[in-house]
């Protein structure tokens, strides 16, 4: 018990740091020093830096999973999950404010041009996202609730504005910026709408 | 001579090695064994890593003011700059390839969650950018060639965008990552464009 209270415990902390400063400027003195306890110990749980991001990176995505994913899949298949997915993340970067930083954001603009399995185990997560939204695309059109469209480029289109509501607001400290994402996310998917689709309540 | 020769071989060196991986990463060690020059040669130019870091950033700025704005800015004002641009832009993102990385997307995405001297540099002058492109779509507006728009909003949308065809491209090495940015700005400024504005050539 007390083994995975404290694993848990620099897990935490982990996935804390990482979104705001990155998986790569993570170590294991300074989580001892910032958790109190000693380097022996938390090295212990883990046995390498490496074993440490890739585990903060199981952990960030259950808690994706919890927060974000699982939520959303309540709502019907095609345009509104969809949606309730776009809501969601934007709704979380309203949450989190101006200096949290969202662990996928920062993390997949720090491997983006790296290499090495914390990339790959990056990136493997991030291309299951992408298909999960060109997924829910392809079935709106299927369901008739969106026009036919490429969904490789509208899950492209809609990633970079979800980037941008968190990445924006960070950078500028502009709270405005996940509503921003929001809007022109809202403005593109009403544009394809056909008439008999559900409505996007913002 | 020679030692003008030198900070420029080194200030070359960090910024590439900056584009890919950030400022942060960047040592003065690393740095000095990358181009054969002993430790304190390199430290000598620069006394410290801040320092180091900054004038990595101005020389990023002088080859960005270079490649990018000054070719655009020949452009006629309003839409055709803001076109040219975006045009230039995605077009350097698919000239540098897929693991190139694009200094002010990985730096910007590095700082947007820190704080201290680097982070405000780095924060001002991609303010300065935002700037540039707002007053680009106001010119627009007042020239007849965009119908009126907010033009915060628009220049949110089209840098979500613009990042997003660099940082997808990499992330995922998917070579079309540019064409696509390029193709949902088209169509959005292409939206908004009034019947006597300019055409955009893609």
């Amino acid at each position: 018990m007390e083994t995975g209270g404290a694993k848990q415990r620099i897990l935490d902390r982990a996935y804390y740091a990482a979104s705001q400063y990155g998986l790569e400027s993570l170590t294991i003195g300074s989580l001892a020093s910032n958790l109190g306890m000693s380097k022996a110990g938390v090295h212990g749980h883990f046995g390498s830096k490496q074993a440490l991001q890739l585990a903060t990176i199981r952990h960030a995505l259950s808690v994706s999973q919890r927060d974000v994913v699982a939520p959303s899949d309540r709502a019907p298949d095609g345009l509104p999950r969809l949606w309730a997915l776009c809501v969601a993340l934007t709704s979380y970067h309203e949450e989190i404010g101006l200096h949290g930083g969202d662990f996928w954001v920062t993390v997949a603009n720090e491997y983006d041009s790296r290499s090495g399995p914390v990339r790959d185990t990056v990136e493997a997560i991030m291309s299951r996202w992408m298909r999960r939204l060109e997924d829910l695309i392809s079935a709106a059109v299927r369901l008739g609730q969106l026009t036919p469209c490429d969904p490789a480029q509208l899950a492209f289109e809609i990633q970079a504005l979800l980037d941008a509501g968190g990445h924006q607001g960070w950078l500028y400290h502009d709270p405005k910026a996940p509503a921003r994402a929001r809007a022109a996310i809202h403005r593109r998917l009403d544009e394809l709408r056909t008439p008999d689709a559900p409505d996007l309540t913002e």
